[in-house]
C-alpha cells in the first residue's frame, strides 16, 4: 500500500474506479433500451434481463468506451454501440451454456438462463439479444452524420462474431474435446472464439472516433493481445480460481478435455505468456494519443485481477 | 388448359416460370457469396450449406425481388438484400427444428441439419445464417450511394425476426402447445412468425426501389395478407397435404396440440379465409405501379399451388 503512483495498488486502484463508473453508464443505457419484463410476450424480456442483468464486469462495452476516449471523444459516443456490443455478448453466453454445447448450470454465480427458463426459451432469448445487438446498431444515432461509419461497424462486429470469429472458434473447441490439440490449434480457438470479439469492442472504439489507419492497426495489436491474456487468465482461473469469486464451476475444462492454455504449454508458460501479452497490449496502446488512455490499465486488471 | 390468359392456369403458369427463374437467381448469388465446405472449420459451412440449398423455394428472396422490379428496379439491385433475407430464413428453420423446440426430422424432404450434423453445430450454423445475414446487408453494394437506406432495411428486417416478430410469434406458440387459444393469439402467433418476416420481404423490396410511403402502405397490406394465407394454407397442408409433395412430416400439429387455425376455426372457415388473404393482397397489390408486377401471382400461386 506504500507504493509509487506507478506501483501495481494504484494502477488497479485507478483501473477500479473507472470500470465501476463506465459499468453504471452502460448498465443505464442497457436498462433504457431493454424492454421490461412485462411487454409481450414476458418471458422473453425476462429471460433477456435475466441474462443481462446478472452482474457481469461489461468488459467489451468499457473497452469500446475506453478506444473511443482515448482518441478523444465521449463516453456518449461510445455508449450505443459498446451496449449493442455487449448483448452479443450475451447471446454467446446463453447459447454457450446451452445443454448441446458446455452444459454450464452456474454463470457468474447464478443459475444459466436455461436452468430457469428451460433450454427453448434460453434459445430463444439468445437468438433476441443477437437480433437487437444487431437491431440497436443500425437504429443507434448519427455519428457525425455519418451512416456508412455505422454500417462499417456492422460489418466490424458481424465479422467477429460469424464463422470466421467466435463461431468458428467454438466449433473448433467442440471438435477438440477430448483430443490432443497442439499450441496451433488452441490459438486459433482462443483468438477466434474470445480474441475476435474483444478485438472488434476496441476497433469499434476507434471507428466510432474516426480513427486514422495507424491508430486502428494499434488498437488491433491491443485488442489481440488483451484477448489472449484475458483467455489464457481465464484457463488458468478454470484450474487454480476460487469458484465463490469468478462465479462459474471450477475444474470443468480438465473434466471436459478441453483445449486449454496450462494443459498445452503448462501452468508456469502459460503465466508467462500472460505476462506477455500485457506488455505487448501495453506497448501498443501507449502508441495511441494520451498513451492509451485507460487502454494500458485496463489491460493490467485484465491480467492481475483475476489471478 | 383451354382458359383464358386471365384463367387459373395461366395466372398459375406465368408465377411458376417467373418463381422457377428467380429461384435459379437466388441460388447463383447465395452460391457466391457462401463461403465452400471446404473452408475452415469445414464442418459449420458445410452445415450451412446443407440446410441452404436444400430446396427451398426462395419465397422471401422471390418476394423482395418482385417488390423492388414492380416498383420499376432491377433483381441486380433487390438481390443482395433478398439473399441475406433468404440466410436469415435459413437461421429459423435450423432452429425451429431442434429438439428443443419443434423437434423436427424431416424438411423439404430431408433429414433436418440437426439429425446430420448434430444439435451443436446446428445450433452454430443458425448463429452463423443469423450472423451472415446481417454482415450480407451491412456490405452489400452501394444503393443509389445512400448508406442510410441499408440501415433502414437491417432495422427492418431485425425488427421482423426479433421479440416484436418471429421470435416473439414462436414463443407464443411454444408457450400454447396443448394450450385451447382463441383467434386473437392464433392471429398474433402466425402474423409474428411468419406474417413479419414475409412483410419485411416486400417492404425491403420498396426500401430498394426508394418507394413512396404509399407504396410501402400497399406493400405492408399486400405482405400481411400473403403472410397469413401462407400460413393457413400451411396449417392445411399439415392435416391434408401429401407428406411427399410438402416434404414435411404431416399431421405433427394435432400431435404436439400446436394452435392452427383448422383447430380454432374449422376447415372450411380456414379455406374462406385463404380465398379473402389472398382477395385483399391482390387488391393492395394492384394499387402499386405496374398493377404490382408480379406480386398478385405470386400470391395466387402461394394459395393455390400448395392446396
Amino acid at each position: 500500500m506504500e507504493q509509487s503512483l506507478f506501483g501495481q495498488f494504484s494502477v488497479m486502484d485507478i483501473a477500479e474506479d473507472y470500470l465501476k463508473q463506465k459499468k453504471r453508464a452502460v448498465d443505464a443505457y442497457l436498462e433504457k433500451i431493454l424492454p421490461g419484463g412485462d411487454e409481450y410476450p414476458p418471458i422473453i424480456y425476462q429471460a433477456i434481463r435475466y441474462t443481462v442483468f446478472s452482474g457481469g464486469k461489461r468488459l467489451r462495452p468499457i473497452l469500446t468506451i475506453a478506444a473511443c476516449e482515448a482518441l478523444g471523444k465521449d463516453e456518449q459516443r461510445a455508449l450505443p454501440a459498446a451496449c449493442a456490443i455487449e448483448l452479443i455478448h450475451n447471446y454467446s453466453l446463453i447459447h454457450d451454456d446451452l445443454p448441446f454445447l458446455d452444459d454450464d448450470e452456474l454463470r457468474r454465480g447464478k443459475p444459466t438462463a436455461h436452468k430457469v427458463y428451460g433450454p427453448a426459451i434460453a434459445l430463444l432469448a439468445g437468438d433476441a439479444l443477437l437480433t437487437m445487438g444487431f437491431h440497436q446498431l443500425a437504429a443507434m444515432p448519427p455519428i457525425d452524420e455519418d451512416a456508412s461509419r455505422k454500417l462499417l461497424i456492422i460489418r466490424e462486429i458481424s465479422q467477429a462474431v460469424g464463422t470466421r470469429g467466435m463461431i468458428g472458434g467454438q466449433v473448433i473447441d467442440l471438435q477438440s474435446e477430448g483430443e490432443q490439440v497442439g499450441v496451433e490449434i488452441l490459438n486459433y480457438i482462443h483468438s477466434a472464439k474470445t480474441g475476435a470479439l474483444l478485438t472488434a469492442c476496441v476497433r469499434v472504439g476507434g471507428l466510432l472516433a474516426n480513427a486514422s489507419s495507424d491508430e486502428m492497426l494499434h488498437l488491433t495489436r491491443y485488442g489481440r493481445s488483451t484477448g489472449l491474456a484475458f483467455q489464457i487468465v481465464d484457463d488458468i482461473l478454470d484450474v487454480e480460481g476460487d469458484e465463490k469469486l469468478t462465479g462459474k464451476t471450477t475444474g470443468k475444462d480438465a473434466v471436459r478435455g478441453k483445449a486449454t492454455y496450462p494443459a498445452v504449454v503448462g501452468m508456469k508458460r502459460s503465466k508467462e505468456l500472460v505476462e506477455e501479452m500485457l506488455h505487448e497490449a501495453v506497448a501498443a496502446a501507449e502508441l495511441l494519443p494520451r498513451k492509451g488512455g485507460m487502454l494500458p490499465q485496463i489491460a493490467h486488471f485484465i491480467t492481475k485481477r483475476r489471478l
